[in-house]
């Protein structure tokens, strides 16, 4: 009914807007180009941003309600501002460059409520050159006391219904393990965050969180096209956030840049989050790791013990050896404990942390490891029952503190809405992976594994909203769709996934996705049993085996996994030598090119030398790309080793071919890689001496 | 991560439950072909359908859970079943047949839990032969006492991901107001109801509910790619259903069948709500109307008094005029009362429902009106502040009482979850337009209305559970994209559109659609005023006009608006006759033939003669359909009037081409009407004398 006349009323209303005293402040970027305009005009918060004078965010809503208390929603007005500005650099233990530079201005907008009970909320904004980020804090005062439900935010971000959007939805079951979506922001109905934008003027945006603790996870709902709202999920008892002031929200942060690669060179959900709160970290190590696991992926194994059991000993002990031989810091081993071998996702309390399978003996296998140089990494499903998983888990993490496990990765396979844990009267709770409760069992994970000098990698995760700053033994995690998804996906991951990954998922942090996958018709071959079909063969990772490598420097984890089998390594020295040279912690980190969906060129130093590497992958399009060597040493020459597809490469009909070459190369070359329809590139600089 | 080992559980688990007692219980429709089965495996209450051996819906969980009580979730048991049988007929006051046929065998099946507090529920299945219909039942009993407060209904319809589906999304702004998507049900994320189906086995689906009363509206999510859960609507407080035992849920419905006409041709939605709750009811009219209404959705007048004001006495009596000449029984003013001059969308307190505006004198108006035979039909825009309304409806409906208005249109534009009431300590509270509260407020206003016998038409409502069986002054409702779009719609509705409404929208009972434009290029004519821009010339309705006409007979609704200006009509008089003409109440309503979204063929018969009315719709695609005229009385020969596209009809290039033509039928003939694209065929059958 009568839209236009909604719009003519509107119309109406801005015209007689202009008597009114509304507030306007506004605070800019360090180098002016980013500027965040706050009103209250017709009594409603409002916000805008915009870059170098292009709108990137049109004005939009503020404001909280909750269940028991008035809240924020109208008859506001701006009755304090404060501003500060701070530049300052700090050191990241392990990450994408050792030195984080946070330089930016601060705009603290208080608003108070002029009908009803006295009230005011602050809205604390802090403005880098690279992008924006904003919270809610809550001061104690009269109108709110007692326990805070919040049952609204009311944030929004007009983003326009034009500009293009990639992003995955956030109402469906499957833990962030979707395909990206390309569309229009008027397309766009639900999301995850990040979420990125690109304007019709080239105006680069992401929509994040920062520093998500005792809050649940914010998607987007569209409220009109193109006009999101900020959407934190909501608990099993329908309350979305469960509180007491002094309270505060989460960072909501937009990323803004003039182009693609901007997005990626920014370190503003680093620079909101608090610094370290674990002291000494030293004891938290970057490393690759090898696994029993592509093999249950892939049906030649299995996780419970059915006669192909994945994790025996002599298994384990080959993989160790291999570790070993060519340098991998650890072993992960998947299947180790009592509970896989009925339905464990309808039944998560099957699973006993503390149990091994007969044959997998782990103060042996650890030992042996330790004598090898070598970790055993562990590994925690809990297939959503938390309930089953807290009460084990003090007692699981000793288990692996006393054989020296320096690491566990830890899984929710559930669907959505099914994390189950009890309430106080013993009632079965169903929760979201990305709820206020489940927040918080990974922050109880993390420092309960803490206390024992463990690092984290979770599976089926709540987002990273880079938590690693405050609690950096939270070291990866998955939270998209892996490599996982090229054994048994339908579909399996396309050639534009990883060009996409980077600008999206990569935006809020590390990602365990496992790369390194050299055989590349892993369903090809026949079954090793009968019984225990593979998928179909036209699953397969869709990129060439140069891709595969460059996947290492392109999507960084401070763990990194070699996924597939050793002997596949070893059928493939050459290009397996890439994977043994590439760091997992680094210096500096450069997005050198790339376009969303397209492709991405990265480089990075390794930390603690001066050596860099590249890697650039490309979609299904093979093309090619000029780097010019910018990021390098002046005045150093280095010999470039480069892995790169051969000629007739192509993901589909010529996947392995690969060219290994050397050159010398310097600062101030250009390097021109030719990549392969879902091809890729991966190149050492090594300093000569 | 590891899919298929999760789907290797799930087979060890089927293996292991052969040993298992599990009970498991059918009931069959009347002519056998429909089954239901229901069966607690492993703990799990579930039920199935079937249609002639065919899969329906797979096996699909119920159950519910509590905020403060335990539920049903797993760990439950048939405990008890009872079978009855019904089959009677009843009659409707007006509706789309007369004489309605209840016809259904019942199962009760009760589930106890078999851990924790003792406690039952029970699922009663009512299965006839073009259908299912299953509530859930909570009697009194100790483990429930206190406020329920229902947080998940855990109802599945698994329907297969390959099936097609026919639906609109259920999360964002627009209630209701969407173009039907098709796809696979694995695409649906979430959905209102009704969503039509049709699987490759050619077997139709459609899943709704009927008798929405005290509850949330239903919608679905998928759980995982063609499997849905019931999603009742949460409220500002996040609970989804507060209540008490004893404690019923509205019935879940699943019409099946074998052709797309069969979901038309069934009453079940009907049968299962309850019989009149208002007595005497012959003073809830059936009829035609005109209004003072399309002319602001094409910009010559406008809501608000600003020098064009619609609602004027002497507009007003112009139309009144143009109902009296031509039989028409009512003239809808909106505009009429204050209100609508500033931004009354984000106001909706601004509305005063006793007061008019200076131009338009109700006493005088509804006087003439009177003399003329003619009632005006009231108008009730809330914008969504419905705690402004509540306060102001009982003396609103008084007034329009006191003047002899017998209908009343209600209208609830505002944004989706926008519907401001406030809480017991007048805390703002926003409301979803399908919330419990909302589902309660219609009701409200149902009622209010009745005592001072005047029907309600309700846009921007909640969705048509059939309650119009309860309150039979509930005649009609918006509820989907009708016409208005034509107007201003971005984009208008396309040819497919009221094909496709037929076997979805209009499942759930009428829709004041407003058939009946005659210009069809209302948007190419110059503005009347240059402030007053009309809408992109392309924004028409995309049909000919044939498919106008035959919209009357293919889109049921009591109160059946002719929508254009009566200038449009008198300009067109030949086709105009048909309007005049057609029936507003029937006696009986046939689906000839159609498939979804491409065309649809209905005959009626006119309530209380021997008069039947045809009406076929095409998609874009002309076609010709050859219909049977079986629904005519034996040895009857009958004049056909028939409105028919002319030969070179088109909806874009030529859409006003009509032939008229009468030619006697009999019952045994076949009538072939060549539909045009986007065309359509109106006939009017006289019986001869």
């Amino acid at each position: 009914m009568n839209l236009w006349s909604r719009l003519a009323g509107l119309a109406a209303l801005i015209g007689a807007c202009g008597p009114l005293a509304a507030e306007s402040v506004s605070v800019a970027s360090p180098d002016g180009r980013i500027v965040v305009t706050v009103s209250d005009d017709g009594g409603t918060a409002r916000y805008a941003a915009s870059f170098a004078g292009r709108e990137a965010i049109a004005p939009s809503k503020l404001g909280l309600m909750f269940l028991d208390h008035h809240g924020f929603d109208r008859d506001l007005a701006i009755t304090a501002t404060t501003r500060t500005s701070h530049d300052a650099t700090w050191e990241q233990p392990w990450g994408e460059r050792r030195l984080v530079r946070d330089h930016h201005n601060e705009l603290a907008v208080t608003f108070a409520a002029t009908t009803g009970p006295q009230r005011q909320v602050t809205v604390r904004f802090r403005v880098f050159d690279t992008g924006v980020g904003f919270r809610y804090e809550l001061p104690a005062q009269p109108a709110f006391t007692g326990p805070l439900k919040l049952i609204e935010e009311l944030t929004q971000f007009a983003v326009g219904e034009q500009t293009e959007a990639w992003w995955i939805p956030s109402r469906q079951f499957n833990r962030y393990e979707y395909l990206y979506r390309k569309g229009r922001a008027g397309d766009v109905e639900d999301a995850h965050t990040p979420i990125t934008f690109r304007k019709a003027d080239g105006l680069h945006l992401s929509i994040h969180e920062a520093a998500l603790v005792d809050y649940s996870s914010m998607s987007l709902l569209a409220l009109r096209p193109g006009i999101f709202e900020a959407l934190p999920r909501a608990g099993a008892d329908g309350i979305k956030v469960h509180g007491q002031t002094p309270f505060q929200t989460p960072w909501r942060t937009i990323q803004i840049a003039p182009d693609a690669v901007g997005l990626i060179n920014s370190d503003i959900i680093l620079n909101l989050n608090e610094p370290s709160a674990l002291g000494d970290v030293s004891w938290v190590k970057p490393g690759k790791y090898l696994g029993v696991w592509w093999e249950m992926h892939i049906r030649d194994r299995s996780w419970g013990n059915d006669g192909i059991h994945g994790a025996n000993n002599a298994d384990v002990i080959r993989h160790i050896d291999f570790a070993a031989e060519h340098g991998f810091a650890g072993v992960l081993v998947e299947g180790w404990n009592i509970g896989w071998d009925g339905d464990w996702f309808n039944n998560g309390d099957v699973f006993r942390f503390t149990e091994s399978y007969p044959d997998f003996d782990l103060p042996m296998l650890s030992q042996y490891a330790a004598r090898k140089g070598v970790s055993l990494i562990g590994h925690h499903e809990t297939s959503g029952h938390v309930a089953n998983y807290e009460a084990q888990m003090e007692a699981a993490f000793d288990l692996y503190e006393k054989h020296g496990v320096p690491a566990v990765k830890t899984g929710y396979v559930a669907d959505a809405g099914d994390i189950v844990r009890f309430d106080d009267k013993g009632i079965l709770r169903r929760e979201w992976h990305d709820s206020q409760f489940m927040v918080g069992h990974h922050l109880r994970v993390v420092k309960a594994a803490a206390k024992r000098r463990i690092a984290i990698n979770a599976h089926e995760p709540v987002k990273d909203t880079g938590l690693r700053r405050t609690y950096p033994n939270w070291m990866t995690r998955e939270g998209a769709r892996g490599m996982e998804y090229n054994a048994w996906g339908s579909p399996p991951n396309p050639p534009e996934h990883e060009a996409t990954l980077a600008f999206t998922r990569m935006l809020s942090g590390p990602m365990d996705f496992t790369p390194g996958i050299f055989d590349l018709h892993p369903n090809s071959r026949p079954p090793l049993r009968p019984d225990m079909p593979r998928s179909d063969p036209a699953i397969r990772p869709q990129t060439t085996l140069a891709k595969q490598l460059a996947l290492y420097v392109v999507l960084y984890s401070p763990l990194q996994m070699a996924a597939d089998l050793p002997e596949n390594y070893a059928a493939r020295m050459d290009a397996f030598q890439f994977i043994k040279d590439v760091a997992a912690d680094w210096e500096e980190s450069v997005a050198v090119a790339g376009e969303i969906g397209e492709f991405v060129v990265m480089a990075r130093q390794a930390r603690g030398t001066d050596t860099w590497f590249l890697g650039a992958v490309s979609d299904g399009t093979a093309r090619t790309v000029a780097v010019p060597l910018d990021f390098l040493a002046e005045g150093v020459t280095y010999t470039a080793e480069i892995y790169a597809d051969g000629p007739d490469a192509h993901w589909e009909t010529n996947p392995y071919a690969l060219t290994i070459s050397q050159r010398p190369l310097r600062k101030g070359d250009t390097l021109a890689l030719q990549l392969a329809a879902s091809g890729g590139a991966a190149v050492r600089f090594v300093p000569q001496r």
